[in-house]
């Protein structure tokens, strides 16, 4: 503990900005089911949408020096994530860190604890995804890490990996991957198309995707309900 | 596992109509207290409030594979019901899904466990009932059963019986009951209403329900607060 | 159990009024870091804020008896807070309760259990925060007490303290506090006002509060991440 | 609620001793991997394993009244199952129940709430499977039923029903399947006699159960360890 | 925070002993079902069984530096009673600290956190009751308070208050209340003794407690199972 | 996914030996408060310690086929640690899997899910830390990985790391740190026999550590309590 890595490398803002008008849904079958936070990460808000490079934060419970440390290390366009070395829901991060990492080109927070100020942030659009929101605060008293690898609501982070951001949730896709992700989300995304018009004209997934000889094979049975019941 | 039930046998579309109009509270009260599903289950937006007829499905833990299947079973004003053979919070319900089961008319899902793409479905009006959002996918590998008796978040739940929910939850009304529930609701409505009046005019709910002596009976005894305290 | 203690005393109204512009943060802040609810207790809608009276009561699990006699005892302005005996998620209150405690001066409801009819206490402006949302009905058979000290969501209310709440959750002060409490945190709001302009500014936090020496004194080192990572 | 039914049927003693001997893990599997109450439900004491007909009770959250109404319907070689109606976790039973139990012939309680007095219980071999321990007591004021269909930790349980427990938890046999489950169970432990011992000799179930072909054909890859990882 | 209070009141020893020797379940029926510690709060092994006065401590989260300030401040026979300022499962304690108390003549710790070397401390018989066990260790950085008023898992505890604890949970008895509550736990333990033996003769409870009629008048109705059933 | 990686890195035999012996929470302490999964990690009975070269496995949830791969990669000394893609607690894992690991030299099992037949792996002295014990069982459908870097518990582990788990739960040392963390851990082990020593004698922490000056400065004020209190 007690180290910080700085000028971390980072995707391109081209990528990055693929992945998110793609969605967390998508990018996430795309890279083959991996990836997926833990599904008590809620957006602060309805609606937010986002991908970004992450500045990544170890931090003890209850105390929040390091993200102090880490708005110096944020780029434009960069998310920060936190984890607590050990399980917390204290709110470590609210307006004034806000205001200082927005002025730093920072997009939002993933943090497997907990925020406050939570209205401010949604005013000013500062997205945030959390494990819990509390105005109980934090101290400045430990050392953490900053830019080191860490694992967040189950899933490991790198600095500098893309993290994509939706009303689903959150999804990390390391940095190396991205460029393919990307463009295995998109290939996906025009499958999607013609099949949600097949299935919207009344369809059966079933018969699109050729399952019934399949489901058969494997012994499914159908019966008829009787009159009695 | 393994099964398909067809044509199964439905409450009058009036009768759901009423049980909808009535919400999930008075529904409640109106049935003796029963059949509510776990506080957990949420609506993925505000406001739905709506009621069917269940189509149910019994799926092995992350596989998706028995939805595709329950799909064909669905008609006109019917609720997906899902419950996993295990507890599960991945997302095996998004937005193709529900175009195909909004083609074939059914009006929202139940399911006891996970669901993504949730901005879509808000945006199709398309009502979900979940214990979790979560993009993590699902596999289609394994057998399960539709329309077979299945316990979704702690209520029994047979197919073809009446599902009400609203943003107070989900509760489950036997096919058998129906007419019998939705007239007692109605009658318990009309009594609210005249006991509104009385309390918002200031009167309170200890004498419209003639409680102080029965209070009393039992013991309740009232203090002053003491100058000090 | 089974007393009710009348004539409580309370903080002035401009106090409750201050604290309540003053919001949960700061005023936890401002106390110390002390007497923030568990996290777990959220509003049935955004944007509720508001300050009151503690009028407590203490339930059985599954009996809201209690809340009847309480609503006698509210004043302008008070706020009912509910502990229940044991861990319990029934819906405790709905509409008709509401209704009462309005017609009484009462603005909102704390409630370590659960409350339902939520969209029409949404659309009287009856502000709730709860543990859970539950149509799951309760019965009057067993006595409780009003207006004694209850622990509720892990902290200590007695009858009269004043209860803050807002979108970060709930916080209590102490009503012998509740003047000098609100001073300190109207300081606070003063120099958090100047800090947030030279944040917006693009200074760190970093430099404004001096962090950099105490943080090389506890032994945090810089490194740069190598070309190759 | 309100209902106590008589006289109920029960499966006979050797099949219920049969499924006993058998243990929970390989009964789960001989009936198709269903009937497996919650996780969460744990022996009060390591080494208990019995089997049971079913007297179910659906009693109030805090309300074990309905306890002493089901003794009266125990039978030799009975188990009592409860389910409360909303989550609780009070000990609705203690040393006083259970001697009362005993001396009709019951030999255990599978309850999703809490149990007391455990060091007493188990001094008594007392077996009981519970959600938690707890000495929160209950009250007597409000009716539940005896020997009506409950669901339990998720399961639904009928009167009569085989309960089968040990450290693995609690499966039900639904009473017309028991003797065919417990021919199955049989059988399944046959097989896995001889499997056991080419285990032990160091055989791999990979060969003994020829996945080897099958994963090859679902692309599993094997890869070795480069020398600087 | 940051305050140190010396000696405390305490109840006599005598009372103490009696309290230990009556057991968690009668006294806490004795003062009318209150008290209780929520139910996650476990022995650390089976069957201690204790009480002693509370020497309390409001420590922050992952910090125990408190710990080392309270033992200064026990006496023979006291416990160290620990709530974290916010949720937290670090392992505040272990085998030193063990060591240390049990040197002042402390005879256990309850913890609303966790504690490490748990099989040192069953050798040592140092008694523990905590939410967790984790090994994941503390700083030493803030400061808490000794001997001022904390709620631990759910109950106000105040410093010379009489904790007993066993195997059922933990309860808390008021200093000031002891003595009364000793009395009626005796008289209690001598009532049951009665019972038990008309209960194992097979005596119904039912019958005893003369229910028969409450319940009939309360509108229990009883049915016979019908053969097809 | 579907990758097994062969001929895995170890640590030598006696460092794993040493670190066995030292014990989870000194080697926590050791390597700086690192590596300890969540502290639901629980041994299916007290008395376990032992470490041991990880070999790794990712399964899908409810899917144990890869634990039937993995034993074929199993070396003398090594300890299965396997992590569902998405939260399970299934029984992954009975007596038939722990006859065919021990027969390949396996110690024990790491699970961040459920296992079963706790009593023949209890009598078999196969040791086990899971998040869940259940008899329900898996299906064996879909592909995993071997050996590949998993999170397990909120901790990464890669294939070769050391696992040491005791009754405090599971810590990972990195497999090129163990040789360091042992002698780390070794000597803190003599640091503390002393101060156990002088600790036992009744001296104080407080004054070992020499704290008294520290916290005074701090601002920790001591009180005496009020006679009145």
């Amino acid at each position: 503990m007690g180290v910080v890595v700085q000028n971390i490398a980072r995707a391109s803002a081209d990528i990055i900005a693929g992945l998110a008008a793609v969605g967390v849904a998508t990018v996430h079958e795309a890279q083959g089911r991996k990836g997926m936070l833990a599904s008590y990460m809620r957006s602060i808000y309805a609606g937010a949408q986002l991908a970004g490079s992450a500045v990544t934060i170890s931090a003890p419970p209850g105390d929040n020096w390091m993200l102090h440390v880490a708005i110096e290390q944020l780029g434009e366009g960069d998310l920060l994530v936190l984890a607590p070395t050990s399980p917390c829901d204290n709110g470590y991060f609210g307006d004034l860190l806000a205001t200082s990492a927005m002025a730093r080109g920072c997009r939002g927070l993933i943090i497997d604890a907990g925020v406050r100020d939570v209205r401010d942030l949604s005013r000013m659009g500062f997205a945030v995804w959390s494990k819990a929101v509390s105005a109980q605060g934090t101290v400045k008293e430990s050392l953490g890490s900053v830019n080191v690898p860490i694992v967040c609501a189950g899933v490991l982070v790198e600095a500098g990996d893309v993290i994509v951001a939706d009303d689903d949730g959150v999804v990390v896709v390391k940095r190396a991957e991205a460029e393919a992700v990307l463009a295995a989300a998109n290939k996906r995304l025009g499958a999607e198309a013609g099949k949600r018009q097949r299935l919207a004209a009344g369809e059966l997934g079933f018969d699109i995707y050729g399952m019934r000889d399949t489901l058969a094979a494997k012994g499914l049975k159908c019966l008829t309900a009787s009159a009695a019941c």
